[in-house]
């Protein structure tokens, strides 16, 4: 059939840096094992993507990972033919690929896709484990190592945006949150390249603008910003500025939660 | 025509394990003899689907499944002209195949389906038994061994999404549930292979979760999910983690309602 | 041109069942010999579709029937070019192949469609009689014996969904209800093969249930309905079980209906 | 170019009947001569078609008549790129075919166009009067004899569907109505061959409707309703069954209207 | 590249008849010469079109309008793809030919195009003055020629439906109106070749039209229809009948506004 | 691959005039040389996208901007397949084609983009820096030199466009304005080669303008429109006429917004 595709690709070729918080390792893996597809909560930028990577690595697994929209269209999962030379041609999308090859298929933010689109996968995650190609008439039974994971932001969720009932029910989650401050401080010492005394600094910064979501911020900074504010840093930026720069800028327009956020930066980088 | 399509893929090979709850089976073959469309009605998870795929195999008849979603077009259901090398070539769709081949077709979550789309079903449930091919020209007159079976959970059912009367009026209805408990905790030690002490703690859990619906969660815990925490405790993982994990954390998101369902499992599994 | 389509298939090779109501067969041919466009309104499943089907076959001429439904555009009406080994080919649609050749084309459903698709029929319905294919630059001229059909039910007939006056006027209307009960006895009796006893007993229930059109049931217990359960009777099934499976369960979720409507299934079959 | 069009089959082979209400012939004729595109306003069913044609046949000149609809596109007026055994070919769409042949182009119920695809007429519609292809790379210079005519109901005129002032101050308007009773007479007796007697009665039937209009009423009764109530009559219905479908049945579902009119209808044909 | 196209059939070939109000005229050309982008703002048919057009012969540029609508998408103003019999072709939209080439490229009444779509207009209205071909991967640099003109009218402008300012911000503007009673009258008696008493009348009924918008009436009477109400009267129309048809009835459905402006015309042509 | 194309097209040839106004150089190029994505925020026609250029040009990268719209796809970022004499071809987006190369790219105004279609972006602005073309079914690495900045104006920021909490926290943001008095007056003086007391009192104006903002006007006179107005004065166009056509009529359609400016206009140029 397609079998000129190159799998092999989406293996983790370097292990990613993971610090555990908790046993969500042993968790997951008890769950890989069972062929149980899982679904990662926890809000933006606390690493739930990066634990995908960590556990494709750790269990050998390709990775094959689509960022959904409301654009996507059942097709965009699964497949369409393609008009060749010789007619049409019909190409796997990312899931049956995934369903095919035996590789994690991870479907980052989820609720973006369009609630009833989501069905498709419904037959991947039951005792089934199939994926029906209606128009291509065929009806792909999963590769053993194949596993659906997808992610979703609870704070994100609203009426219009949620999983349906039917389609949670088909999964087994696991609850992520931002590290504890400490490990949160080796993480982004280690990531960043930057002295412990810094990267504590920076999570302290990151502390105070958590205390003010649902007061005025929608979210609070992500580990990721820290990382950011630490390069800046790194790359010659006074302390202040770069904070300001990578931790306050990018997440409010407000004037006021913007001086709250400066004058924490000031106290702390005094 | 499109005689090429091995309509044998979709014999189910094996018998699926289901466990009867009461006279479904004889109504359902009742209608089946008579060759009447089949509404199975019923809340998430509890069998529905599992329950067709099992009269399939003792009718020993091919089951065609599609999961119906919102995007899913008339065309989707019946058919189009696809490029071929030699000009456009008619690709039957799922329903079709089943009408042409005498499989039964199962729409699953039909309500998921744009109202108005269901409509072309309604030539394969009346006395005619046809069904027309308006792009191809073709009137396809249903096979003998053809049957029409959907599927819906009342509890989503609202004004937006609702099927017609007079889509509706065309069915003969069974309406499903929950299993009773000493039934539910049969299937659980069966389907995941744990001993019926842990499945009946499970079923209990599920069973407080189940008062809850309607008062802070939109479904109860389904026997697909005790059968998930079920296997997570096989893989070595304590029971507690592994019901927070199957159970709780797949369906809520609410600080309340998981504490609640926390504690219960806390208190059965003390 | 597309002279290798064959309008036979679109005789109605059987006599189809019909019970005649009223005058209603005298008004059809005397609109049909003046080749006036008809418009038939009543209920969900009174028979209206029988009844076109047994008029086609009274006049012996061949009938078209378009399920209507709102993804339906001017083109799946009218035709569209389609590609071909030589380049594009033109395939009529169901109105044209019916203006071309003669036949009867009945719109099942015409509020369905997009109110202002249905503009393409007003030139096939007044004195010019002609279908402008604009695509093809083509202007059909009706064959002598078209006439066109079109089926709504009031009760479905909302704001957004109603036909437009200039669209009404195009037509003469017949309205339908369900049959009386005598006759309706005779018309289950008769299509199931059961004893009129029986029959009048699931006509009484109908009955019940058409009074409380409006009080909680959006239409009442169908003739088609009734005949399912007839059959599901001479299937095997007892009384009570096939009535609360052909009769209630398809056309309510509302539990106090299905009470109530289960109670009188009691009382008449006690 | 596109040489082989047979503009031709456009020409009124026929002299419709039209029976002049009052001076509106010479007005077309002069607005003809002056090539000023022209607006007729009037309710359902009152001639505006019908005179259009008649003057089309006057003037001996071919008419190309477009029903409007909300999912019409610029394109189907103008003209689309067609896949062809050699590429695409550019075919004409019938506002470009009447441009360039010098044909009459009546867009019938133009309010139903989307308000904004409406703007393409525009440089057809000043002095200007040139069309460009956009698509095709080509700027039409309208034939001398082209004219654009539009119709439109001011009773459907919504705030939704109205045309834009940029639209309408680009034509003379002509405002229709049903005609008066004793022309309306001599129409329906000579169109359906009937008795003026017979007529005479009909028309006053349609006076009774007219004055609800607006009184649950959307539209009164046509002069095309009393030409189809004319001809069942003629096909031997009785006059009161005549009327029923013709007249009553077609224009409402309304019970009270309903009686209100049949009523009449009896004391009329006492 | 694109060669052949012939860009002089946009040459505006006879000198268009203009009358000038105010210095607009030297306004215009000290804009184009310093190839500022402009926008022409005033109400319909007070000759903002001609204007650009007179602008253009007199500068001796090609002239590309383009009618906006809200169906217009981006591919429509820069070009797009077209199949081939070697495969697609690559076809220059009309923004795309007018940057090439070097015209004037005149937005109609831009305000009907989708709000953001118009920001394919941004890079060739700041000091880039380019135009990205993404889906060719080319980058046009504009002739040194290209200027790009829209217009709009401020009085339909509406929450929904006004340009943004990062597009306002990219023009110089001109504010147009009405004409003065005399220029008007000189006007209308030139264009339509009729005697200054006639047109002074008619621009007389003009003024007690103007006086009512906002009072009943969403546009007063265009200078585009006193040349047409003039153009029926050289065609032996009654001056009476002539402003009727040519004035009132395009502009307005109301019958108090109706009579209003019927009775100023009599008292005029008394 | 796509080996053909040319990235060179894409370098800033000439130097683009750009003063700084504050640290902002120093900040974008440690951002750069950290590879983080950028964020520039800021009001309408204060100099971000010139800004960006000039910083392409000084890292001499090349730089692929992107106009972001609703009607954007992502597959117009991402690429797509074309048709050709041999079938189906790839043809890579503008985002593809920069991730590939080594370009900078600017997603402009990216609030107006669909708010899920932007997140295609996100794995080029996480540690992965890849971009899976799931079409495709390739998965681009991107190029060492690779950076993506967006822009977006805070002011129009409204509920239904925002960029998401998810895609926001991928950026390191820098805010704009409108330069200092003394700044803008060089600025001005030297863009359109004007003497600085023009260039003063044209940035006096636009100062009376900004005080403006949110009491009345949406946005204050962006610096663009004061070199447009210096530019019509360099043409020979009296002062008080330039400005009113650059700096009034393009911002506001309301009369006593307009007379204020015109006052000033006139005030400051007396």
């Amino acid at each position: 059939m397609t079998t000129e595709f190159d799998i092999t690709q989406y293996q983790i070729a370097e292990q990613p840096y993971y610090q555990a918080q908790n046993n969500e390792i042993t968790l997951y893996e008890a769950a890989y094992n069972a062929r149980l597809p899982v679904m990662i909560k926890g809000p933006t930028g606390c690493g739930k993507s990066r634990f995908v990577e960590h556990m494709a690595w750790k269990l050998n697994k390709p990775l094959i990972t689509v960022a959904c929209n409301e654009d996507m269209t059942a097709s965009d999962l699964v497949g369409r033919y393609l008009l060749d030379a010789n007619g049409t041609r019909w190409v796997d999308g990312p899931l049956t690929l995934a369903a095919r090859y035996g590789a994690i298929c991870y479907l980052d933010e989820v609720v973006e896709a369009r609630q009833d689109t989501t069905v498709v996968i419904h037959p991947l995650t039951d005792h089934r484990r199939t994926l029906p190609l209606d128009k291509k008439g065929e009806l792909v039974v999963a590769h053993p190592d194949f596993q659906l994971v997808i992610s979703y932001n609870p704070g994100y969720q609203s009426l219009m945006k949620d999983l349906k009932q039917s389609t949670k029910q088909r999964f087994a989650a696991m609850e992520f949150d931002y590290p504890l401050c400490s490990v949160e401080t080796e993480i982004v010492s280690k990531e960043a390249n930057i002295s412990t005394d810094i990267a504590d600094k920076l999570v302290r910064i990151a502390e105070t603008a958590r205390k003010l979501k649902g007061h005025g911020l929608d979210e609070g900074i992500s580990t990721r910003l820290l990382v950011y504010a630490a390069a800046l840093i790194n790359g010659g930026i006074p302390a202040r500025d770069a904070c300001r720069m990578a931790l306050v800028r990018p997440i409010t327009d407000d004037k006021d939660i913007r001086d709250t956020l400066d004058h924490a930066i000031d106290a702390i980088f005094a």
